[in-house]
């Protein structure tokens, strides 16, 4: 399904009309369903929808690993996508009425005591990257990102290792960009140990959370971090580098990991 | 509550290091209550918070007029607040699990079928603005803006009448910067008819059906619309006015309300 449209628009361009058309991004009620049984539902940009699903579910807490899944099933007419999860898989769900809820997601607002948060293991990797790198790899993004951050303010995200994209994922949600992402690793068994998540969006608590749980050691945004993503990327032990773009970038937390020519 | 703070970085400008301190937006879990039941927790800037929950409420059809409310007590320390509505108010809510849900509400996504936008009244406004004087108001509104885009990447939405700016809030959600809006004019009992929301941040689905709700005829973005945005303005009579900025604007939606100079 494409992730924009043509629709028709007056533009009034130093105070004269003319008809034209213009690109919009397209929103999609999409319901995510667990074992047939309705869990969620978001508004996305249509395309990817399986790794959304998958992603949106290892964020959440719901899935740990590909052996999880049994099966993942779009229905792009419903606006629906199944995940059916190998036999006798523990969910980490609580029933609430008619509704199933992830127990430790609630879009990570549930997480926000130190309690849960000393609880996630502390990332531990030992990888570096030039600050020379990190440029060319905005630069990059940028230029891949720009059709439709014009067009539509859609968001970007993109996994990285080196100066390399590996993966590069559009939706209009932050969000949902991220866990595109998150979804194609573990369908793909990609790793994400020692790799880089890159966002055109604000770094908050909860994509610090979402990428922090699948041990990514560096995130990087054009965007600036809230507090608490500068305060969760120290105490997980994350690198988090904001505003990445032209000459420079500041460095929020875990800064060791971040090298300069200053550094030879 | 500030709503930014300061935090300690590591600037690498040109490829060499330099400590220093930036300033980053503040993210605040908000527990919403009301009649001293939990409703829902957002993350938001921490200012105006009787007005956010006002508006989210007002947003979420919980709330109608100002007389359905007898008091509002915010509680910086539980990061809590509190709505106590008047006696005898039936409330639109239903009861799942232990949770209370706004029963018009899920964040707008049960209002996706026809059937539900169809009850909603047509804006019958016959209110018209010159393109010259929406320009006039997106650069003032830009010029507020700045300083937060900048350091913080947080949403502002404005209060507009004719050229004049009345109300002008930020919020690192785009839809709590209209709600502070919304729940400030109930308060205040400040009218919305006849009147323009202007908003920083892409108009969704969502945020169109919240401004419908309260009558206003008239919304200019600095972003793009998507496509359910404007399907929703056709469909709802909103006037929808996209990527208002330096002497140009798309009109999407009701484009009869914004005149030009060529229309003399």
């Amino acid at each position: 399904m494409d992730y924009t449209r043509n629709v028709p628009v007056q533009r009034i361009i130093d105070g004269r009309r003319k008809d034209d058309t213009e690109v919009v991004a397209r929103e999609f009620p999409l319901t995510i369903m667990l074992n047939s049984r309705e869990l969620n539902t978001m508004l996305c940009s249509p395309d990817e929808l399986e790794n959304l699903t998958v992603g949106f579910l290892v964020s959440e807490g719901v899935l740990k690993t590909r052996q999880d899944i049994k099966s993942v099933t779009a229905d792009e007419r419903k606006r629906t996508v199944n995940v059916e999860t190998a036999e006798g898989l523990k969910l980490p769900l609580k029933r609430q009425g008619g509704r199933l809820i992830a127990s430790g997601g609630g879009r990570g607002v549930s997480l926000y005591n130190a309690e849960d948060i000393k609880r996630q293991p502390k990332i531990e990797s030992e990888l570096s990257i030039s600050s020379a790198t990190i440029l060319a790899l905005a630069a990059e993004f940028q230029r891949r990102s720009e059709v439709f951050q014009n067009t539509g303010g859609v968001h970007s995200a993109a996994l990285c290792q080196g100066g390399q994209i590996l993966l590069f994922k559009e939706d209009i949600g932050r969000h949902n960009a991220v866990d595109k992402i998150l979804g194609q690793c573990m369908m793909e068994d990609i790793s994400t140990r020692d790799r880089i998540i890159m966002t055109s969006g604000r770094v908050s608590s909860e994509i610090l959370l979402k990428v922090s749980r699948r041990g990514i050691p560096i995130l990087i945004s054009r965007s600036a971090p809230t507090d608490m993503g500068v305060e969760l990327a120290e105490a997980l032990g994350m690198t988090l580098v904001g505003f990445a773009r032209g000459e420079r970038m500041n460095l929020y937390a875990n800064a060791w990991r971040v090298t300069t020519t200053e550094d030879d």
